[in-house]
């Protein structure tokens, strides 16, 4: 997918009303299962899910704020972010005094409409400009919310990309938020894209596993559910925020030096980008990431978790997000794709001495040149650490000779009879 | 105690001849006990402590030079810096020339009067200014020192404010120097005033220990005499030169990474401080820290040992010992001394995943907003690294958060009933 | 032996044709052992060795290139870079274009001849500046290499310097390089002062022995002969381009924090030095830091091989290695000897508590100075420090202090029955 075809999902996702539960989510993951099929899991409210349980299900219809004249100064219809999530129903008619408890604005940035929600404490609200507020009198107002909160379901989708090995890859998406584009309908596009390019390649050493679940308790309740999966996930990133023009920004795992930390910061070094280490709020990395579980897995994003004006607003919207800034980060995830899979562990069968590497023709004949090539150089580091403690991506970062070098090495060696993969 | 009563207390030490024996070494520790009640022990000249012996005990009542007009050119009366420390008794009429051998002056700082001693090698001598010694002509000068050097007694003094533990806090003062402010009354005034601090607490983790002793001979014996009991010592530090105007210094225990040295580094971060590691010379730490004992001790200072012009000279008087400069180091001592009594380890009892927080009324129940409040935080981080392995200070450390509000949410969780207490 | 002693044994070796085998390289080391003498090995052509096998023995008597005039463009006799090494012998008479192929220059040097070899790929070639080639007409040209390729030996020789202990201090030099001064003959003229120096020495803790074999195959060689007496390489060096006039450069061996390695960083700091982390190209510290063999082997260079501009060519003559140079490269191994032969771990006898040095006369009588002296502080850093697990250089490079002032504390100490030398 190129970026503008990320882009385009994104703008097809932007106006549904998602939220942890409901028919915004359900749709949001039929039209993601349009380009990579998923496999979808409705769980019952009341569920008990590790040390949550499942909550009623939210369905909104319309909502508004209608002013004496009858004039919807706050319209649903106009932005789902108009209304607090998980709103319980209300009709009334209330001054502007009383309305005020429900209302949010940001008045630092008065022209844009904040996101809220309260999904465990039953109340109702509003979110609008605070320019908006400005201009309205002291009213009677006539509220509505129709919406329902009741026994249903919490729906949540994967799509697994099949590998040699049952050890899998976690990529994981929250899909629970709004009209917010960056956060992270860009995520889901390009976790989409990445599917997609993975399911080209001729042959996968990992299984992918993507997950497109709410926050918090979308992951708790496939964490509840996957608990003795669990040991199967080699390596894992959440992917959010992935398409505003800011750099790249990778936030280390709980283990810290997991291999996925690794080859981020590898993928990383020669691009712009931030290194950030582990802390528990964010994604849900927190929820991989509780001790209990403690799963190598990581954050990539490009702008983080709360850091840009627009974060949890009306101005996180398309415009936002740039197809090549995507592309940016697509490109970022396939070269950790390259080297998670091609970063194996060798064990050198002629350990003593060099091996004669021109007798089997892998070398150059004439002596004395001191420009060898890069060729030889990543035979000789690949020899040289081949001892079953370093895998290809340590050799790399020790000889900073390119993974790619080294890859082909190893592949030179092994065919010679030199090399043989070490499993552990 | 407020920087001026400790102030007063150093003024008030300040005149007494002190040395490794003696009647001086007594009457402080009597002074001492007025604040802060003491058990004495009175050691025999002749133990042997450890590789050393019990010397003799020393007391003077007067010395001088008489010039051959018979006016006291050097006067023990004035200050009782003019004496060689354990000089034995001497009364002789001796030329210039003949005195010289026995005169101690500081050429490069010709107005101030040295501090020496002779513990160990039967000697006599003289402590004055260059600038006097200038003014003197050929003699004869009548010398005498009024003095015993006799069997008796090594006096230390130790206070202990109890606490539920058995596990002690070492706060250890060396109090053999004679006129020395900074050097150390100071460090024992902070000491008492720390002392009746620890003892307002309504209930404290660890008994605290305070042993004020002659330095080197005195921890010595002190450890002679309490070997069994060394295990006992959790955390320890020396304290002297606690009232200069220099930035505070703390020096590492031989350890290096022991629990005092990061509590100590913890709370000295946010002020001008100096960090150093261990070397085996300074004050007692080199006692504690010696190799068969390896205790945790550090040693905090303002200016450190040598490193101040007045160091062990007629300069380092009440005046070089500043009230606030005390009250300083009485904070920074109370600082660790709140971190040591709250670094606990916890085991986070819903592990897998995030408890919900909200269902127990320790969450803010409206989401999306970014400004994640302090208290909040701090119990995701608990939350999340009460794995065993981590105390409340490596948490606030990792994260940055202060440790009040660390060790306000492990109560909070404790509470709830989602954390408990670990011990190894 | 001076550095005009060494520079003269450069000057000598110079004019030999040497390479991995024939004659040239047996007269070599029959120069050697005139000075160090050696025990020769001859392994027959045909041997296994490890991965390899012992090529057909070399020897070249004379070659030229002589235009149509007779004129001899090419000679031999002049130098004997201007033949590839091991080239087969060719007598035959070529147009400039037929002869070019065999023609090897350094276009960016022009008045500089290229060294080549062709040890493993039989063919025959000849090195020449660029400006000879330059005035070269079409010819045709009579070509003549006579030389043999036939089967004989490869020679290597030993010169040992014993010591108390059967452990090894390994210093193995190449070569194999016919006409270039610092690479290898300024290596080989240090190791052969070093020798003579060691020599003198009343008493050496360890045994020294000194390779001087051909380059790659030779410590191949070495290596497959000596396998069972690698356990007893304690430390190791391969010393090469020994002479220029750059900075030292030392090279970790593979292991990284090998006692040589630390030896050499320590002995370095006071001068201007580099230092790299290990390759698994360079000099022969390939084959010994081989992962099956992995021997604390570095490697001690000025200019690092393929780094100077005359490496390799016929710029490395005599004129560029310089007598200090040399002597500056003999006096670092010096240092690194004399700490590598008191390097010892310790342990304290009195390891409660400071022993009191003073009733021992090691501490100076008077108390209360500041300015402790150098050798007392070493007696305490010794003692504070000797609990098995630091040696001597872990306190000096924890002390700051030098290595020798430690080394002459431990003596007083071990003299005093203070401390006994510590057999792990």
């Amino acid at each position: 997918m190129t970026g503008e075809e990320m882009h385009a999902l994104v703008r097809r996702l932007y106006p549904l009303c998602r939220s942890i539960t409901g028919d915004g989510l359900r749709r949001t993951l039929e039209i993601i299962g349009e380009s990579a099929p998923l496999r979808l899991t409705e769980v019952p409210t009341g569920t008990k899910v590790l040390d949550w349980t499942i909550p009623r299900e939210w369905n909104i219809r319309d909502a508004s704020i209608k002013d004496p004249s009858g004039a919807r100064v706050v319209d649903f219809q106009e932005s789902n972010l108009h209304v607090v999530g998980y709103s319980v129903p209300v009709h009334a008619t209330l001054s502007l005094d009383e309305l005020r408890g429900h209302l949010h604005t940001l008045p630092d940035q008065p022209h844009l409409v904040p996101y809220r929600t309260s999904y465990y404490a039953e109340t109702w609200g509003f979110c609008l400009s605070q320019d908006t507020l400005d201009t309205m009198g002291e009213g009677p107002y006539e509220v509505r919310i129709d919406a329902t909160l009741a026994d249903g379901h919490l729906t949540y989708g994967e799509h697994v990309v099949p590998g040699e090995s049952a050890q899998e890859v976690l990529i994981s998406c929250h899909v629970c938020h709004p009209s917010l584009a960056n956060d992270n309908l860009a995520g889901v596009a390009v976790a989409v894209a990445l599917a997609r390019r993975l399911a080209e390649l001729p042959e996968r050493r990992y299984t992918y596993r993507f997950v497109f679940a709410p926050g918090t308790i979308g992951a708790i309740t496939w964490l509840a559910r996957n608990r003795e999966r669990t040991g199967l996930i080699s390596h894992g990133l959440t992917l959010a925020c992935a398409g505003d023009p800011g750099r790249l920004t990778y936030k280390r795992s709980r283990r810290g030096d997991a291999e996925i930390d690794q080859v981020l910061a590898y993928v990383l070094k020669d691009r712009p980008h931030t290194l950030l280490d582990f802390a528990p709020y964010g994604y849900d990395e927190r929820q991989y990431g509780s001790p209990g579980f403690n799963l190598p897995v990581g954050s990539l994003t490009r702008s983080t978790y709360g850091s840009y004006p627009e974060y949890h607003t009306s101005g996180d919207d398309p415009d936002l997000v740039r197809p090549e800034a995507m592309e940016d980060t697509l490109e970022t995830l396939w070269a950790a794709v390259q080297v998670l899979e091609g970063n194996r562990r060798y064990q050198n069968l002629s350990p003593y001495g060099e091996p004669q590497l021109g007798a089997r023709g892998l070398y150059g004949s004439l002596g004395g040149r001191s420009d060898t090539k890069e060729a030889q150089l990543a035979m000789l580091w690949v020899l040289n650490l081949s001892d079953t403690e370093h895998s290809l991506l340590d050799i790399a970062r020790r000889s900073t000779m390119p993974f790619a070098a080294l890859a082909d090495a190893a592949r030179s060696l092994q065919n010679a009879g030199l090399l043989k993969e070490w499993i552990s």
